[in-house]
């Protein structure tokens, strides 16, 4: 299986893509997506909205997993936030493949065990989970790495349920 | 000046399409998308988000306006939401259009002269201004009409003030 893991945001939407073979888990691309702080909204997620599509076109993933964004802290960033997500599901819809959301707590307990781990513990274990000398910077990459680690765990979980329901 | 307002959701997006011959104002249509309940969130944006190409496609309107949505109620409902602007903002992006955010009480104070008026009240007024014998059905298309509306006087006030300052 090969995952798209995103790390939404509007001014920068973080990506990660792992190709699990068997156990073997290869990062095959990380990085982050940029938009311009200077346009407007509409024309930001436009570029958003391109690069992503760009990105499916050239790696065509099975399935793409995104970490949820709750609306917590500033409303004006939440609400930029749920925008780009809406973009980023809409880009997976458009592909055809099966879009997943985790929680970010879900994605902490996938990568560490704990679902209230360090940003910098989650980030160590990523690359160490994918035999990388060094966590993917900027920490969006990472973060969209873990966010597709913990898609990979919970699919493999998924099957071995429905196997043992056989 | 032929503009597109949008009183956005994800399960029913209203719209509506006013001409402004002058001072003479035209409902040129208006009505509402919907997407199915039954599917993932991915693919509801994407039908959304090619009913939304089509109409523009279809009209070529100038300008797009948009009820800005705040998170206040539900927070699944305020996420949704949030979801549907994005692809709402993205379509006039990609079609290469300004687009405008109004507030809900800046809408109703353009339509009944209060940021406080009932929502009948909106919508009876929508009818009156446009001369149409009912407020259009359902209720989202006439609050897309309220935001046409809404941008066609802003717009208005900014050219007076434009040319005031000459």
């Amino acid at each position: 299986m090969f995952v798209l893991g995103i790390d939404p945001g509007l001014s920068t939407t973080g990506y990660g893509l792992i190709a699990a073979h068997g156990l073997r888990l290869e990062a095959v691309a990380a990085g982050a997506i940029r938009t311009s702080p200077a346009k407007e909204a509409a024309e930001r997620l436009a570029e958003l909205f391109a690069d992503l599509e760009a990105l499916l076109a050239e790696y065509h993933p099975d399935e793409m997993a995104l970490e949820q964004v709750f609306v917590n802290r500033n409303l004006l960033t939440a609400t930029a936030v749920g925008r780009a997500v809406g973009v980023t599901l809409l880009a997976g819809g458009r592909a055809g493949i099966p879009v997943f959301e985790y929680t970010p707590s879900a994605v902490k307990m996938a990568v560490t065990g704990s679902g209230n781990a360090a940003k910098d513990r989650v980030q160590a274990l990523v690359a160490r989970r994918l035999r990388l000398t060094a966590a993917p910077r900027p920490a969006d990459a990472a973060d969209a790495l873990a966010v597709a680690l913990c898609h990979l765990q919970s699919a493999g979980l998924r099957r071995a349920a429905a196997g043992a329901g056989r």
